[in-house]
């Protein structure tokens, strides 16, 4: 009997062995393409537990903004529009009041993103969990397999910042300074990129939100495209508020824009000549004919979080 | 401040809490009702939660058969048809080969009620949790807020057969006798009724699933009908294995057939002439002007699983 153990595996391997095991094309990329009468659907499913997503002295309506984010996110990284989201709740003997404020938070996060809440579940449990499952429109899916050589890699926003906020948050320091806290809100209350909506859906041949780390998702989308991706190091945006983080605490910035996670911002690629002055994004590098990421030449392993 | 705990106002207090704050109609049957574009569509999420809903040393495959049973439970009771499932796992480090039993179960409940797996989450937790969302599509959509004074009152299959496969499973014993393992069975693996889909979508003033126990069920059916239930105790349905049972181990099945809960039997509402005979429906009991749910004329209080 095979006593192979998850962490053995890691998440990915165990996500390939049951996509195997379902022998279904419709799973791999964050969200799936359902085809309804003649309406087309996205679907996606993304969940915050307790001491790994977040602690319970977080603001509870942070963590309910941050539970629809991540989905939200997933939803824009394939050109799809958020509609209706449901909630599953698992709960430990709690105050009443942290799940009434968690739900005041997705609240003004679905009035943010334009969806709204359809229905839920509550179980008890050990630890808590908010397990959120979205459904949106796409007029033209977005996957994360469609980056073509000669294609420009693009990201929007800055990097990292979320991975110095939780720094910051660990260090539970008697004040912040404001920087500090700029960037500990990122952590907290990240905003999943809908002003990129349209243009993903009308521009992008590849797209992926970043919530692993860029190192992690660019392989992810380098991977299911079957294409080189070159990433120049010093094109990476990086927030003044990052620079001040690493001035302050001797890092490397590098470091978090690589390896941060969280920042559910958006890695795409399209043709260099389809930027758009209009929104926050950067030209970070190139796609190529051949495989893996590189970053100034040099192999750019996966790296970020890891669940198991 | 408010230092209420969830142990303190109960499952369906805190679900009264969420309603409210939410403002939102879409919010109260098991399932909800969305449009999307032309079409009409529905969407329902339950969780299985290690030591709440299942043991470890349950079989695996038995496991994801009833996380995917209980949602599609929850569709038919409003007369809809399940089309596609999205699967949060969260996990401990457990052996691979859990998950892929797990896994194994889905797809064969997938196959069975005619829906597929789409998309999916994995995550580590304290605790093992099977999340299901369900979609699925509906003609006309059945809620428990129907029933007409002049209704009939009827349940599918029998009652209480669940539960006590659960107290078998607890007495650990060495072995089992045939009738055992068939009440086991019933706990372990339920079956939802897709055969009442049409039955309900054509005929039905309102349904509901029997998840929380007949008592529990018929005043939730009760209340949000604004009607009376009255129940004849000598018609409740039950099996020559609850019998068995009961006459073992000096029982009553009322107990069971009332309070058992996770029968994922139906009950619903409608006139006498609309029974079906070639479906195993039986009439428990009658609709009138009123409110509350009676048994043989005496109140029946809700009682069965309780959440926190």
């Amino acid at each position: 009997m095979d006593k192979t153990k998850l962490s053995q595996i890691g998440e990915f391997g165990l996500i390939e062995r049951i996509k195997s095991l379902l022998g279904s094309e419709l799973i791999g990329d964050d969200t799936a393409l359902i085809k309804f009468g003649s309406e087309s659907l996205i679907i996606t499913t993304d969940v915050m537990v307790e001491n790994r997503h977040f602690m319970m002295g977080y603001p509870p309506s942070a963590v309910g903004w941050k539970a629809v984010s991540i989905n939200v996110s997933d939803a824009v990284a394939c050109g799809g529009r958020p509609l209706y989201i449901t909630v599953s709740l698992l709960l430990r003997d709690i105050e009443v009041c942290f799940v009434e404020e968690l739900y005041e938070g997705i609240k003004k996060a679905c009035k943010f993103y334009g969806c709204q809440v359809v229905g839920g579940n509550v179980s008890a449990s050990r630890e808590v969990a908010v397990d959120i499952t979205l459904l949106g429109s796409v007029k033209r899916f977005v996957s994360r397999a469609g980056a073509r050589p000669g294609d420009s890699v693009f990201v929007s926003g800055t990097l990292g910042d979320s991975r110095a906020g939780l720094e910051l948050i660990k260090m539970k320091k008697k004040s912040y300074a404001p920087y500090e806290l700029e960037l500990i809100n990122r952590h907290l209350r990240p905003t999943a990129r809908v002003d990129y909506v349209k243009h993903v859906s009308k521009y992008a041949n590849a797209c992926i939100d970043i919530s692993d780390g860029l190192s992690s998702d660019a392989n992810h989308l380098a991977e299911a495209s079957g294409v080189r991706i070159d990433i120049d190091a010093s094109k990476l945006p990086l927030s003044k508020e990052l620079l001040a983080f690493c001035e302050s605490y001797g890092k490397d910035p590098l470091d978090y824009a690589l390896a941060g996670g969280e920042d559910y911002q958006l890695l795409f690629t399209h043709p260099k000549e389809r930027w758009n002055p209009f929104l926050d994004m950067s030209e970070i590098g190139t796609v190529s004919e051949g495989k893996g990421v590189f970053l100034n030449g040099r192999p750019l392993k996966p790296s970020g979080f890891r669940h198991f």
